[in-house]
């Protein structure tokens, strides 16, 4: 069966809209999001506007900064210091890529950490480590394990899940969400002797790698649930272009218990789960 | 074979010991550690008995500040905002466990993640998971990690690290430093499904959960590399008390390629991998 994305990052933004409305009449905080977008980028222009639709539908104050191209770094600094202690900003988010001559190390390591709903601050990914409360944790990783969620319940203990991929915006945090749900994590990558026989393993499967359709049927552990996190683009032997995943979804699809579709099934819940570190943000840190 | 942790270390202040120099040479900087001790815990004082002579033994400064039991928890946080802006002062550690009446987690905090010798800041494990450059590491982990390199060579590329025990101190980063050296890592814990067959996979093995002699023959890989972590004492039919690991040594010893005793194992390298972070911290940002 197919775990539907869209229907869960619905489902969240509706109990999202509740929570917003709840911190507004007992404690008088309407939380807003601020997105700051230096330049052009078709892609991330669309992503922006979806956000911002988003923010606005549940309750939220949603605010952007479209910058110039050119905006140094200085400028942009200078405005993510006055972001910082704006009280009525939340959460602050600058939008990746930055442009060529802009430190986007040192951009993230600026916002301050009880505001960075991306969750890319090492505070925040020290604070995941540890368990730590007050973990404004990265998007897409908590958008997976709501899917594995949605499909085994709530109590994945001694699950087996294996995450193929290691980068800091998916596979080591999604190790870390895994982990503290009582599941056994294996992290596997380019290195990984013999994948497939790890991969076969898994109750929970997580792709993040970047490479189109690599997962197959005889990776995959029948029965297992399977959450796609690639978004590739390929082109057809037509010339068009179709977005697939990091799992070969048509050759997966019948021995895999769930799996994910792509598009449809983590992207949806990556913005959903933007607004809920919003959400969390203005509960814990909000004045 | 055994690794021998005593011999690693010694080899590892050797190197410190040259390091020292070099930095009083090129830059006029001499690494200095400051313990802060509170209370007559007999344990913590033989403890830092020894971290005292071995810090100076590699020609580093050594402070030791000795609080009294009732110190409170103000005061405390007074001397380490003192120690976190004197120039002179590299690293700081306060030793654990303190007194009931202070908040660990607070004092921690509290302490400048660039003077953080033991690693266990949140900014300093948000850089660990990140691979940001400047983390201070905690110092167990970094001596598991050369002991089996001890054993292995430099090169730990495509083994499969497994890691029984997932504690802030050792067992989550001991993962991410094997998961930087390109290994495949699966961190298991008391909720893993069939823990003997998991173990049975490593080409590593690293037991850090506190359990006397828990890991058996039969869970591991003849050839593996065994690092136990665990110091655990036992009492014997006869009365007396004898220090075991988590690792059930006569037995496992005959399996395993290369395994770490315990005493003599991996408890040396933590001392001198605290040293090695002292001179890290005075080396990346000392003045």
């Amino acid at each position: 069966m197919n775990i539907d994305g869209k229907q869960a990052a619905a489902e969240l933004r509706v109990r999202l809209a509740k929570e917003v409305d709840a911190l507004q009449s007992e404690r008088g905080i309407t939380p807003g999001l601020t997105v700051v977008l230096v330049g052009e980028d078709p892609a991330s222009q669309v992503y922006v506007r979806n956000k911002v639709k988003q923010t606005r539908e549940v309750g939220m104050i949603s605010n952007e900064i479209r910058l110039d191209e050119s905006t140094t770094e200085e400028a942009l600094l200078t405005i993510l210091a006055e972001l910082n202690i704006d009280d009525t900003v939340h959460g602050i988010l600058v939008q990746l890529p930055l442009p060529k001559h802009i430190n986007e190390e040192k951009i993230i390591a600026t916002i301050k950490p009880e505001k960075d709903v991306d969750g890319f601050h090492a505070m925040n990914s020290g604070r995941l480590l540890n368990g730590e409360k007050g973990a404004l944790v990265p998007c897409t990783p908590q958008g997976c394990v709501i899917l594995a969620k949605h499909h085994l319940g709530d109590d994945l203990s001694g699950k087996h899940a294996v995450i193929i991929g290691r980068s800091n915006i998916v596979g080591k945090p999604v190790s870390i969400l895994f982990l503290q749900e009582n599941c056994t994590v294996t992290i596997a990558h380019s290195r990984t002797q013999d994948l497939p026989n790890m991969c076969r393993q898994a109750d929970i499967l997580v792709a993040a790698v970047g490479r189109p359709e690599m997962v197959k049927a005889d990776w995959v552990k029948p029965g297992a649930t399977v959450i796609d996190v690639g978004i590739n683009r390929i082109e057809l032997s037509d010339g068009k272009t179709k977005l697939v995943g990091d799992v070969d979804f048509n050759d997966v699809s019948p021995v895999a218990g769930a799996i994910t579709p792509v598009p449809g099934g983590v992207g949806p819940m990556t913005i959903a789960c933007l607004l809920k570190n919003t959400v969390e943000a203005a509960k814990i840190y909000g004045k």
